[in-house]
């Protein structure tokens, strides 16, 4: 993956949990995933395509950090994975997604987003059909941790 | 969801079964989708984008039928849900939208295509976050049983 693409993602993902969450949100040391089984109990899923791109961003988190994140967006305390806590993984996503987009597509690199998906299950088995790796990016806040991975390759 | 985009994708499923796995596959009756469960034991995700639509399309096969499926498609005997099968289920899922994506372009609606995704596991909670409905369609073959499920809306 073009590591051009990495940042957008990044920067993304710390301004949407800092303006939807009021949460600071430290980046660790993107990686190359490595296995195939979601990282966290709650992930969103959202496609990236576009005629010369196409990927997907997945975020996951761990239920400290999801509980945390969702009790500040709504502003009462959410003590469970609840279908509100679900959709705001899915909102979350598009969020971030939205964000590298408008980014990337200032670059000159544009793609367009599919329906989130979110999944609900931590070490459920889910493979990329792509040549291309997935970048693990670790998140660390005080309310607990997640993951952002993203690919994004061109069409052949 | 618009009832025009149902067909292309069944239509393109048939052919997909027919020409790579030389498969007779018979649809049922398109329902909404009930529940947020993965149907089968392997499923191919895909997301649909572009500035004007929005959408998953999600293959979902028993273990018979895709084991026989793939077993056409390799011209060897496939007795396991190996990694070759859950490629497999990626590259069928590519190419059912992709024949989808052929037809509904013709019709002045586009749409590209994100990167597939493989989900191992039946009854693994997925759920889309979309107002709009998602269709179900059922396929009979004579080595199983597999389920199209597709959503796709405009982007507000």
């Amino acid at each position: 993956m073009n590591v051009e693409f990495i940042n957008p993602f990044l920067e993304s993902t710390i301004n949407v949990i800092e303006t939807m969450a009021f949460t600071k949100a430290t980046p660790g040391k993107p990686t190359m995933k490595k296995g195939n089984k979601s990282w966290g109990p709650l992930s969103g899923i959202i496609g990236l395509a576009s005629s010369e791109l196409s990927g997907n961003l997945i975020l996951s988190f761990d239920k400290p950090a999801i509980l945390g994140i969702v009790s500040s967006m709504l502003g009462e305390e959410i003590s469970e994975i609840s279908p509100d806590v679900i959709d705001a993984v899915g909102e979350l996503t598009n969020m971030v997604s939205g964000g590298a987009k408008a980014i990337l597509s200032q670059k000159g690199h544009k793609f367009d987003m599919a329906t989130p998906i979110m999944l609900v299950g931590k070490d459920v088995e889910i493979t990329q059909l792509s040549k291309a790796s997935v970048i693990s990016i670790p998140f660390k806040t005080d309310k607990g941790e997640f993951v952002v991975e993203v690919t994004l390759h061109p069409v052949k």
